[in-house]
């Protein structure tokens, strides 16, 4: 018997590789879930769209508006913090203040609209790749967070056996890496900036913020080869 | 000091009277958020503008489009049942399949928007006007429901207090009309039917549907003269 599987695909590098460790889980069909959630990086849309298509998965996006409450940089007219990567023993504390990226509620309410798609077509599954250094102050990201909302959705829905799995978790930026590069996944396709910039046609990554300087650090770390165009 | 606190305002009966339970509580200032989510009976959002004057609150309403997922009679081309009051001993169950008017996931994703927006502004107090009669056969108007989204919006923000407030979780229909009642809630500006009609620029309760038979009975238990215009 088939399991299908809903996987949150931002377009980024984590999502990405979490799409491809589903699929060759075997679970099938797979749905693959975007927001357009008024985020500055938006082309990470059309990304996730052409990653779904490579993995043969059912595509969704879903237009929801974060912008209303405001208060995260990457929504807002805050200034992207550039060229100053956290410490991240210092920031994995449970008190660390979360930084000016962090979207409020943000997983929350991806995890909302999973349940509720995943309730309508009958799927059990719902894949998330948020992972140890992504967890760098964001307390969504959090194990604890993840534990408690699958608790949450399995008493607030018919879905008694529903699974959020986290397969990224406990690996490193590297760790990712490779397991995605053995897998085939195609890291030219994803997008991982903050405040990316257009020229051309072309989308190149800044270099800079918080995500482009992890990003970078685990290609090194991983001795891959880093396919990002960056300015 | 001053504690803020968002009300989760549907324009129906519950949730007016969680309004104005929040307001004799002594919050200020009191945010009220409505979801304007393809329901069938959006005239309700009218009437939780309406209220919110009434009861000084800032209100604010939401887009969400819960019916891109479908599988409600809320949302969908599906006909709400008429006639047919579930007998709530039996669909208060753990198992009990929820009827077909229950929109997956709506309450987690109405929370998850509320946190968002206390995230924002600072608030640590959500109201919800989930009640006994309401669970019948919704997952998510439970008591346990209500404590694990609680425990997971504390792990998965900065609002380590933060509480939802359920305080009808506990009381029958006539019991919330009569509170109301005591607290000068206006009850012909909330509206119950899930199938309502416009006559000539009025809106009627269809009188059938399980939410007018829940709110019908509420009233004459609770001797208080029902101001609803039904068809």
């Amino acid at each position: 018997m088939h399991r299908s599987a809903i996987v949150l695909l931002s377009g980024g590098l984590d999502s990405a590789t979490c799409l491809a460790i589903a699929r060759v889980a075997s679970y099938t069909p797979i749905h693959t879930l975007a927001f357009d959630y008024g985020q500055r990086h938006r082309s990470e849309l059309i990304l996730a769209k052409k990653l779904s298509e490579k993995f043969g998965a059912r595509h969704r996006v879903v237009s929801i508006d974060l912008r209303q409450f405001g208060g995260s940089a990457l929504t807002d007219d805050i200034d992207v913090p550039k060229d100053q990567l956290a410490d991240s023993s210092a920031t994995q504390q449970r008190d660390a203040t979360p930084p000016v990226t962090y979207v409020p509620a943000r997983n929350l309410i991806f995890l909302g609209y999973a349940l509720a798609w995943a309730e309508v077509i009958d799927c059990n599954d719902v894949f998330l790749g948020v992972n140890a250094l992504d967890f760098s102050g964001y307390p969504d990201c959090r194990p604890e967070f993840i534990a408690s909302f699958q608790q949450t959705a399995r008493l607030g829905t018919r879905r008694r056996n529903f699974t959020v799995h986290a397969p990224l978790i406990d690996m490193t930026k590297a760790q990712i890496i490779q397991r995605g590069n053995q897998l085939g996944v195609d890291y030219s396709l994803t997008q991982s900036c903050y405040d990316p910039v257009e020229r051309s046609g072309v989308v190149l990554a800044c270099g800079h913020c918080d995500s482009c300087l992890l990003r970078k650090r685990g290609f090194v770390e991983a001795g891959v080869v880093d396919p990002t165009r960056y300015v």
